[in-house]
This record gives structure tokens, C-alpha cells and sequence, in this order.
């Protein structure tokens, strides 16, 4: 539970917020490569953090970000002309390049130098990983984009996938990085048949629905080891990673045995538009071979409207079949990020924390908080946080594992925990 | 005319307004009981004085209102899975009885006595009369629900039917009690023609277009007796029920003689889902025979979509027709409820108290208003509605009747005016 | 740049706002005639200054507008019956003229005198021009209507046009008296060939993008001056007139010479609905001969629905077309009228004044802003408007001219700026 006033420092984004100021030290992912997929293509809105932004890929074939609002009289750049190295404004042709420099002013006379006091707000922008990221921090603290495997591997190996979710983003990552609600909300109801095939994972979430948690934090975030019994003298653990501000990496399923090496790492962030709005990303690694388009479906990808987003939404209830409630799965709705979604979204924009009821399941979604806002209030009082400067601390992994009894997750992990451990 | 306050004060029924705590003193019409027609059916949405709420009736039929959001992390129970004696969050499957006790929550350890700590808020329920009643007030103070005569006839002898009403509640009530506009809005304009064949009603209604009204206070609210001239040496009375805190009957029309007695008895209910919108109800009984299907005609029902919102609306302007208002009825809308509705949407969400002008026929009106808030102030200083608790009160009618000069209606219709009068 | 009050002074117009008030001093132009268009026809919604009203004709042709809402209960007057020298509420049958007087009131007792104690909100409406205008000032102060040549010229010799935008009225004004982003906006882009043929217009400003700009305060507002270069020893001028409150003329196009006394001279008019709304009319005189239908085209007139929105509108981002901004025309976007409300609406429903930066051709909209604010904040020192009672200030004319240099425009082009030059 949380009083009204740390809710509104845990949810709100906007300019000066201090949560909005700590979002602005990372590196956020913007939008997709595919969304501005060629040299002078029509440039694209973008909402983040409150902000209205377009963004557009110049001749030269660099991302641009700028404010939506032309300096000048407040037209929107979203209409502009992308040519020529930059944005133009249509309304008196004032012209902007990547950097929000005024690069042409033909609307004043030839003399005037009017055109070098005028800026845009732009900020930075780099490809990474098929996604555009941007950095809407002070200039002088901008630092490296984080270094997840998925970003830096080449195309073929990695995913990245975006969706509408219409709620604050804090009760989002929330749901990713709740482990305990897989036994129930995604739940097939088949598990229950004792002669149905099963994977590992199954067995054992079928075997134990309660585990138990363990929060180890780290110098990027926490990890979550959530353990069950196994075999005698065994436990399955299961280690989600939660790096700040809003990503997380999901265990990998364990399939046959208790080497994941093979398998892909999923993970989510949730970055978002404003108070009310949050995109959901799907962030994927295949890190030893090519992901297969079989390897993509099982309720990961969703359909989606031209502005991503799903169509099994809220105005819909999420296209939920009562029937397939009662026989087929925990819900009656189809894909685990539409159930996830759904859950999430029921809250209301943003969840009142002040009525919640928190068990002993909730450990990690304390340990989210807690880190958040002890970060947000440490900048206000100057101290800027180290892991927005140490993209280096983000190349790791999640894992699943089954481990003698007693043996530390991150000791009998330590192995599968970072991509070096090929 | 109201001040702005006194507006407020009448209109606003969220948690802790004195009105809204006023209403939660008594039983609630909240939804039919066709909504949740059999065990471990679909749960519903349900939204009443300002509260988002979800009904399910449960394996052993009993109907359960509880809160919308599930205590733990509040996920919409709307979601739920309604088996085994319960309605079961999705999210980590705590499940709640018709009670709110938690009666299972596997997310927890074994171990765990957390299920003991919570609950979730829960509305005392009961079916009456085809429809779900809720009491939403303090559970030391909860009384008998109220004793319509409609709510204990079988079923075939009595009819509810609901609808949204899309303003405030007071200003649907005032609507139902103004009797004087009887004979404007719902006139047909055929009782223009003096060859035409009229009711006896229709007949008097025409011969005299402004009725005296007479209010008689009451224990349970009042009676609105309008009086017009008849035959010499009588005049023709109609009698109005308004029963604290927003209930009406209608009086029944007069046919061929002064006998109401094998007349069925229509009313009203308008129920505050919030401070913006109704739920408005009619609510018919037939005591001395079975209603036939074309007495449920007359304007009295309308086509509604699936959430009960008519289709002749304000979007369409209630499918007014300019050529029918000029030949066929006084507004070119069709029906009675809707021609009704118009006017009282067409104020707005909430009418402006503060400009209006109250003529000698807005009596009940006022009668109507310093009940309500009177009753609310009262409470708010200790004094409990009696109302609420002596549900035996409201076993009443209304009443028309063709009585000698003189005659006070209430002494000379008096046996018309309850039940025992068969 | 503005600050955030004087912003706030410049674009709110309800009820009791400085700019509200001064603008009830001025007749406006209210609805088209075609809207009521025969005697007894259905009365018309219509929102102005942020009052709802609602306009009708009565049985004798006379135009009423009325507050929409019935002084007695506040049912909309929308749905009331036109008859017989009246609007007529359907409620209770209370029957107002076209005065505001209530002519009858049916539900009263015959002896009553109630109906002389009540009146509804009317204001004065004269036809001219094909518009029904309003004054919604105090009575005692009411002027003549402004003597625009086009108000009163016969039919067939001026069009009046109406459609809604949806932001503020200031930012619509400030739009239509910047002349400098014809150079821009509406730029179609054949004019950078130099082979296509071209107006005299066309090829001074394709040859001259940056004019300047001479201000010119006149007692009804002021006239805008750009300057461009023509052949030696010439100067091409524009002239736009801005007229207190919201009205321009915009200079006729050059076609082939200096005399431009044969064309149509048209203007606008930016009439607010409410802070966030807009009627934006396209008025236009041809004293000399009829309009040809010919003459109507040209980007001036837009496809509307029935309630007069256009189909170009900010949900289909004015269907803009990205491969017709790279080859044809500057915006991708169809029909002048539809490019001034896109950048117009694109800056949201009121622009953000303390966020732009003025340059050198941003003088009219300076001049317009100091002129209504100082207007506005006089007038609540009770010094009056002189522009609302001078209904004959308005009768001038915009002008196009080639003049020698050195000459100033409202001397050089005096004989074409009134409609006495003929």
C-alpha cells in the first residue's frame, strides 16, 4: 500500500515531475526503425513522457527528434516537409535539422540573423537493436545507451516489438516482474489433466503454485529468484531480471533439462507516453542461432492497428470467450500479453495503491517501488543515478534452473546470469 | 430555485456526500435478474452512486455484489472465473464469496492466515420482483427491503424493465412527479378533434390543461393529488405517489368509469449510477390478472442496445420528427419514456437550479427537493431516514378516481390508495 | 510571445471575460439564412461565445434566437414546437417570441400573471448577406450592423460559407492576417518552373519570398502592407484589412495588370463558438458582376457535413497525401481553406503564446493581438469600443497593386481601398 502522494511520485512522467526527471537521465526506447524506414519519409508523431515529438530520418539517413511545435507560431511539424537535411515547417518554411539548429529561415529578410536564436527542442537519437532510442535528459549527463544483448546482436536474432497499453506504466512493470501470477493468469487449464504432455516448467509450476520469493538486488535493479520444489534434493528457480527504470528479462522456459543455453531470452520495457499511456515492448534475444518464426508465436504477438494498437483492447474486453474460460484457459483470453494486458489495464489508468492488500508474492513489486522513488528523491537532492551512466551493467541474463537444495540462485546461476557465459 | 450549494447537495451521491449517504440508508433496484440469470453464470458490470461494482450469482444461486476491484492488487473482478461458491480473481486466483470473505488464496504460502486479513467490500444482496436489490450502507442499519406491491407478485403480474437515463437523478424524479406536463409533452394532438374517441381521461385532460395540485405529505413521502374539473358537482383527481427516495407511481389511466381496481399500477425508479447518469426503471404490477402483452405497449418500452441504452438517444436527437410534431404529437418523438427523457437530457448532465422558475404546478417539485434534502441534512446530523427501515410503508398505489366536489383525495379515493382495498 | 494571462485575456470569450464582453458589443454573424430558411421552420442549435442558444423563424419570417435553455424547468428549447408567432417548449407548453417574451404559459391557472414575470434570454437578430447576424451586448448600447459591401450586396453577387475549427478564434485570426505564408503553406510547387505560366501575383512573389510588411492602424482596425519587388522602379503591394473583431479582407489576386476593380474581393470571418471552437466564414462581394460558379472553386470551398464540419479534419489529418507534398503542392494537402485550419488546429485547441518566437513578419499579428487586448482591458475601464458603433468604418476594400517605389500603399492605392473608388 502506498499513500496518494507516493503514488503520484511512483506514476507521474511529465516535465519537472521527479519521476519524469529521473526517466529523462536513460536512454528510452522511442519508436520503431520501421516507423521511419527511409531517407526523407514522412515523418511520424511521437508522445513520450508527456512530450509531443515528431520524429523523421533525414537525407543523410539520421534519425531526428524533435518537439512537435514549431518555435516560431506553434504549427505542427508532424505536417513539415522532411527534405533536404531537415524538417521544414509548412507553414512559413523555417527548416530544422537533427540537432533542432534552424538551418533556413526564408520567410525573414536575407539580413536577418533571426534564424541562429531559434532552436527546436531536439533530442539525441541512435539505432539500436531495430528500435530508435533517444535520450530527453541535460545534454552534459547524456551517457551510452545500455548495452542489453538483445540490442547489439543483428538482425535475424533479435525482436523487438511495440503495443498501445492504456494504463500508467508503473502497474505494468509491475505485472512483469510479478512472477507468481504465471500459475494462474496464464494458466492452461490442460495442466490439470495428469496425462498431458508437459515441459518441465509445467511440471513443476503445476507441482508447487506457491513458490517462494527472493529479491537480490543489483547495481542495475534486483533480480527475483522464485523457487520450487523439484525433484528430491532439488529446486527449480526461476530468476527474472528488473533493471532499471522499466525493463525486465523473463526466464527462459525449461524445456527438457536444466541447460537453457539454446533457448531464446525474452523480456519486456515499458516506457511511458504519459501518465495514462505506456508502450509495451517486447524485447527478444536468440543469441545462438536465428529466431524461427514458430519460435514467435504462442501468445506473444498481438494483432495491431496502424497505431499499434491491439486489437483485442479494453472496448472489447479483450475478446473474452466465457466458454473458453470455463474449458480451455484461466481467462478466456487469448495470448499471454493480451492477458497481461487485460489484468493491467483493469485497474484503471493508473491503480489506486492506497486500497491495495500486498502478500508475500509481492516482494519484487516492493522492491520496484522502493528502488524507483528512492532513486527520484535522491535526484532532487543532486545525487544523479549511477545506472543510467553504466550501460554496461544491462548485458545480462535471465535463467531457469534446477539446483541442489540450498544452493543461492545467483551462486548456482552465476554461470547462465551474463551472456559471457557461453 | 436552488442556490449552487443546495444543488450540489441535492444532486451529488458519491461516497460521503450527504445525499449519496442519505441513499445508502436504503435498498437498491441494481439490476435485473436476468443479468445474472443461472449458478457460475458470467459476472457483470454494475456501477451504482458512484461505486464500480461487479454482480455473479454464485453456484448455489445466490446473487453476490461485490467491489470491482479485487483487494490485492486491484485487478477488475469483472474478469473473474465464477465456480465452486465464489468469483475467482484471474490475476493470482484469490477468491471471494457473496459475503467479500476470502475463501481462497493459493498465491500465498500454506501456511499464510493472510487470507484471514482480507476482504473485499460486498453488498448485501436479495431478488424481489425479478430484480436484484443492494444495500450499500453501514450492515448494523440494514433493514427489510421495501414492500412494493409489484416486488411480491408472481412473476406474469408484475414488470420491470431498465433503461440509462443519461443526466442526473433528481432532475429524471422531478420529471416523474411534475404531473402537469401530462398535458403538453406526451399529448396527442388528435385530442384536438372533438370527434375523436377519448378515455375519460383523455376527455377531462383535454377539457382542462391546468390541473390544481394538492400535496399530502406522507409517511413515506408524499401524494401529488392534481385536480380537474368534471361532470357538475364532481372533479376528476389524480393521485401520484412519491416514495423517498426516488420512487413514483403513476396514476393509473382512467378508461370508461371511475373503477381503477382492474387497472394495473405503473412507476418508476431512478437509481443514480453516478452524479451524471441513471438508471431508469419501470416497474408495473398487475394484481387482479396477468399482464397482457399489449398493455406493455404504449410507449412504455423501448428498443435498447446490450448495455440498455436506447436507441432513440440523445446522439440522434431521440429520432425527432418535424412533420410528426407539426400533424401527429406534440414533440414528433415516439413514446412516452423517451419524450420524457428528452427533456430531462436536454437540460443537460446536471440542470442549472440556479436559473429556473418555478410556477404554481411545480409544487411537487418542490416537495420533492426539501424532502431529500432535508432527510439528507438530517442525517448528517445523526438523525436516521425512518423511511429506510419501515419498508411496510411503501405498500401503496396511486390512484384515479372522479370524486364529488369538495372531497379530499385522499379521504375519498382512500380505498383505492393500498393494496387492502381489494 | 504572451505571457500566460494576457493569453488567456486574448483567446477567452464566455460569459464575464474581458474579451467576452467586449466582443457582445459588436454584431455577429451567426448562422447562415439557409439554416432557417421559411417561416415556422424547425428551430437550429447554435453555440456562440460560449452561450448555447437556439434560432428559429417565426410564422411572420423573423428571426429568434433564444438561450437554448426554458427559464422554467431548463428543458432545451431545441425541441420545441414553432408556431404561431412563437417557439413553444414541449415540457409544459410555455410560448416565447422572438422578443423573449413569454406569450403563453398554458400549465399556469387562467388568473395567474406569472407569464408577465418571466422571460427568456433573446437577442436582436437582423438578416444580411445572407446571415442571420446577433448582438448579445446590452440592449441600451445595441449599434447598427457593419456596412461590409458584401453584406449588402444582392444575392448572386456575394457567397457567405461557414464551417466549424476546432481551436481557438485568436489563432484563426492571426492566421488569416499573416500574409506571409502564402509564400509557403498554399505554394503549389509547378511555380518553381520557370516555363509554367503565371499570374502577374505568381511571379512577383515567386520571385520575392521574404515581402515587407508595412502596419497601417485604421479607426475599424488596421491594413497590412506587403511589399514586394516588381519591375524596375516598382513596387507590387498587397493589402489586407483587419477589422475589429475578426474580420480580414484579403487582397484579390493580380492576374494580368494593375486593376484589379473588375475581381471579387473576399475575407473572413472567425466568429468564436467557444474558447475551443470556431465558425470560420469565407465572405466574398463581386460588386461589378455576378460570381460565376467558376470563380467559387480554387481551394475556397470544402466538402462539409450536415452540421457543417469539414471532411478534411484533423482525425484524417486533411487526408494529406505525402507523395502530393513532394511533387505538387507544398502541403500535400487539398484546397486553401483546408491548409490555414490544419496549421491552425494543429497547434492544439489554443496556441501555447509564452512558447513562440516572433520574427519580423509577425507584425500584423502583434498589431492584432495589442489592438484586442487593449480594446478589451478599456472597455472594463468603461471607455466603449468606438469600432462597434461605426457600422460605416466597415465599408472598405483589400487592394492589389504594382505602384512606383517610394509611394506609400494607402496613398498609392486609396482609389481602390472603398467601395466609392467604382
Amino acid at each position: 500500500m502506498l499513500s496518494q502522494s507516493d503514488n503520484e511520485l511512483l506514476t507521474k512522467v511529465g516535465p519537472g515531475t521527479p519521476m519524469g526527471e529521473l526517466l529523462r537521465r536513460f536512454w528510452i526506447p522511442g519508436l520503431l526503425e520501421e516507423e521511419v524506414p527511409t531517407p526523407d519519409c514522412p515523418p511520424v508523431r511521437l508522445r513520450l513522457l508527456g512530450e509531443d515529438l515528431v520524429a523523421y530520418r533525414d537525407t543523410d539517413g539520421r534519425v531526428g527528434i524533435l518537439d512537435n511545435y514549431c518555435p516560431h507560431r506553434r504549427a505542427s511539424l508532424f505536417f513539415g516537409r522532411n527534405e533536404e537535411g531537415g524538417l521544414r515547417c509548412v507553414y512559413h518554411g523555417w527548416k530544422f535539422d537533427a540537432d533542432g539548429s534552424c538551418v533556413d529561415m526564408p520567410s525573414e529578410p536575407a539580413e536577418s540573423n533571426f534564424r541562429d536564436k531559434v532552436r527546436v527542442t531536439a533530442y539525441p537519437a541512435v539505432a539500436r537493436g531495430g528500435i530508435v532510442w533517444l535520450y530527453m535528459g541535460p545534454p552534459d549527463l547524456q551517457p551510452e545507451p545500455p548495452a542489453f544483448e538483445w540490442s547489439l546482436l543483428p538482425e535475424g536474432q533479435r525482436v523487438a516489438i511495440k503495443r498501445l497499453e492504456e494504463c500508467n506504466w508503473a502497474q505494468a512493470v509491475e505485472g512483469g516482474i510479478d512472477s507468481s501470477h504465471i500459475s494462474f493468469l496464464h494458466r492452461n487449464l490442460a495442466d490439470l489433466n495428469p496425462d498431458a504432455p508437459k515441459t518441465l516448467h509445467q511440471k513443476y509450476a503445476a507441482g508447487d503454485r506457491s513458490p517462494s520469493f527472493t529479491i537480490k538486488p543489483t547495481d542495475y535493479g534486483f533480480m527475483v529468484g522464485a523457487r520450487r520444489n523439484a525433484e528430491e534434493g532439488h529446486q527449480y528457480w526461476r530468476v527474472t531480471q528488473f533493471l532499471t527504470p522499466f525493463y525486465t528479462m523473463i526466464p527462459p522456459v525449461l524445456v527438457r533439462d536444466t541447460d537453457s543455453r539454446n533457448m531464446g531470452y525474452g523480456g519486456h520495457a515499458w516506457v511511458p507516453i504519459d501518465d495514462d499511456n505506456t508502450w509495451t515492448w517486447n524485447l527478444s534475444a536468440s543469441p545462438h542461432r536465428p529466431y524461427e518464426e514458430s519460435r514467435r508465436g504462442g501468445g506473444l504477438e498481438e494483432a495491431l492497428d496502424a497505431k499499434y494498437r491491439p486489437l483485442r483492447n479494453i472496448d472489447n474486453d479483450y475478446e473474452l470467450d466465457r466458454e473458453m474460460q470455463r474449458s480451455v484457459n484461466y481467462t478466456g483470453i487469448v495470448g499471454i500479453n493480451t492477458q497481461d494486458r487485460a489484468v493491467q489495464e483493469s485497474m484503471g489508468r493508473v491503480v489506486d495503491r492506497t486500497a491495495e492488500h500486498l502478500g508475500t508474492t509481492d516482494a519484487a513489486v516492493i522492491a520496484f517501488r522502493r528502488r524507483l522513488m528512492r532513486m527520484a528523491l535522491a535526484l532532487q537532492e543532486g545525487i544523479e543515478p549511477a545506472e543510467a551512466s553504466h550501460g554496461d551493467w544491462y548485458r545480462v541474463r535471465s535463467a531457469s534452473a534446477v539446483l541442489p537444495t540450498g544452493v543461492p540462485f545467483d551462486v548456482g546461476a552465476a554461470a547462465l546470469l551474463t551472456p559471457s557465459s557461453r
